[in-house]
């Protein structure tokens, strides 16, 4: 359909190292990519993801569309001149949105069932109408009525031009009950054709499953999904109500999936990473290096970082005000080079921008460097012992 | 007294280039420093500032004294190795921050008398009080008591350990009377002679010239401040009700203070650096450049900038959100090599950090390549040439 090339370059068991070509260049996989919701990383420059060796970034059709409006990133030349990045580029649907906005408020979760049931949100009203016909809810920017369709989604993905465009699709949450999924897939399913139909341009062309924790809806969904010519697969909405309905949902797509590059949407913890890569998937995409930054959070890797402590630390915190330490001893990027825990939490203390550059720089190279020590580790076949090495 | 060799490089009438050599390099004058405060200029990392080429920075001393406090500093390396700044470095001497909690607050002024007498703001209550002794004042983090006299300002700089550091001295406001501007003006010598008694290490120390807009006080001051073993000089304090008020100061001051290195202290303003490099400054600092870039204004060059636009714009302003042409079409930094106006505009719209952290950049570069073509135009002996293409 679009254009993308994707060679499997080595496998360790079903982990595979791959190369995604794409209009602005190739990519080794599996990745993870920073998310560039509006049009930029927060607090980081192209220049500084360039530096750290970041492949490809996602962007946010939804955001973009309301605010500066995909016509005019089109008049200024499309997404990578507008935002200085001529690497590969995805954007979403805008359907992950329309759940936040939608079911995300009212069973108050995101892709998960809330951490031990814990709910510390009230649940809000819905601001999302969903019919077969599109998505219709309000603007966050300026209330105003907006809808997205299929066809639309395509239209201004296509206006923002990315190399992968993602088809529209309704999100479910891990509360929302079988029988709702099921009739919310086969309206996925019909978007899916439905893009499919109108797309028009050499973007490669991503088609989503969806199907909830059942894995009969799930199985259905990535059959009919891998049964259409798309460029590349993802896998979206609720994972269930654990790891194990996590791990159970790839187990039952994947294989399904053939050889074509496999999305995990939205997924970005440390262990999740492991188990995905481990079960074939090939992209990921997170916002938890930068918003953790921004909430004063460091990253670490073993032995500082463990699965307890999430592999981070809150470097706000007044404990570190004096320690003249790196962020992470083990870590070569140039902030753990040049900068101190103590100048790091004396700039958030004093509220200075330059904190939420230097943590979120760290933090996302945490995550390259993280999947490039996995790229290597399947080259060696050598992943378990990676694995066991962080996770122990 | 310190570390400091001064060369004059070459002079066009009263102008002049220098060669300053300090401990941490040597740097061409005249220049303008970029202000870090808090041990960092705003939503700018030292890479960046390298990368445009800033040859030195000033920090806060009453800032850093109170937070993280000049002892942390210490011990963590010295203010260099805490910021990552392996250039030349000055620290003040807390002086103006006592005026601006001071006579700043009561009499509302700065440097200058209030635009065309404009008082937009209420006159506030002083919370500093000065005696012969020292400064007493509350800290802005926790309201404690503070003070700083002379001995305390030159022990918490040599702790912060810069290349070159200022005396306390006592700024008065444009609106204060003779009286009080003489009677101040003895304590800041006083206070000189108690700041060269107690200085040990091998920083070059400045004496400061006050004096308000008297001929006499100032001339006084000048020949009192160049007879003392000072290693470099600095104009402070206000500089009149106009324009006519800050070049007689300047006429009247520099030829007193012979062939070291003059400060002309808290100035940027484009027709000032041009008036006071005439009058032979050789060095300023200002906060505009990255003030100004997060207010949303961009500096400008002609003929695009002038004196009536006082070389800006206001790029966060909606006339420029479908702007594709770069900040300012003469610049060649990375900014406005890679980025539209329309973008930037967009990021200050979505409250995105990157808004900040690329515009300080521009406006920073701004004044880095003003200062190296008005040094380039005296070696040329053409600085009146330059001056007229900027303000005519």
């Amino acid at each position: 359909m679009g254009y993308l090339k994707f060679k499997i370059t080595s496998q360790d068991n079903k982990a595979r190292t791959g190369e995604l070509k794409l209009r602005h260049g190739t990519i080794q996989t599996p990745e993870l990519m920073p998310v560039a919701t509006k049009a930029t990383v927060k607090a980081l420059s192209a220049d500084e993801l360039i530096e750290m060796g970041a492949q490809l970034l996602i962007c946010n059709t939804y955001h973009l569309m309301l605010q500066p409006g995909a016509d005019v990133i089109q008049k200024l030349g499309g997404l990578h001149k507008f935002m200085n990045w001529n690497r590969p580029l995805l954007t979403d649907s805008g359907g992950f949105q329309a759940f936040s906005l939608g079911l995300g408020l009212e069973h108050v979760t995101g892709k998960y069932f809330p951490e031990e049931g814990k709910i510390t949100k009230k649940p809000e009203k819905s601001t999302v109408k969903i019919t077969d016909r599109a998505l219709y809810f309000r603007s966050i920017y300026d209330n105003s009525h907006k809808s997205l369709s299929p066809e639309l989604s395509i239209k201004i993905q296509e206006m923002l031009g990315a190399d992968m465009i993602l088809v529209l699709d309704e999100c479910t949450s891990p509360i929302s009950g079988k029988k709702y999924v099921a009739e919310s897939l086969e309206r996925t399913h019909k978007w899916a054709l439905r893009c499919i139909k109108v797309h028009k341009t050499d973007q490669a062309l991503v088609g989503i499953v969806q199907g909830g924790h059942w894995q009969d809806l799930r199985k259905k969904s990535a059959e009919f999904i891998a049964s259409q010519p798309f460029d590349s697969f993802a896998i979206g909405g609720s994972l269930g109500r654990s790891k194990k309905d996590m791990h159970n949902i790839l187990e039952w797509t994947v294989p399904l999936l053939k050889d074509k590059p496999i999305h995990l949407l939205g997924i970005g913890v440390v262990e999740d990473l492991f188990e995905a890569v481990e079960r074939g998937i090939d992209l990921f995409d997170c916002v938890s290096p930068t918003r953790m930054a921004r909430a004063g959070y460091a990253y670490v890797s073993p032995p500082l970082g463990n699965v307890k402590n999430k592999f981070k630390y809150k470097l706000k915190s007044a404990a570190f005000a004096h320690d003249s330490k790196p962020i992470d001893k083990n870590c070569s990027c140039k902030i753990c080079q040049n900068y101190s825990r103590a100048y790091i939490n004396h700039l958030f203390k004093a509220n200075e921008l330059l904190a939420y550059t230097l943590l979120s720089y760290h933090n996302t190279v945490f995550f390259v460097n993280l999947m490039k020590d996995i790229r290597e580790a399947i080259t060696k076949v050598k992943l378990t012992a990676l694995k066991k090495r962080w996770l122990k």
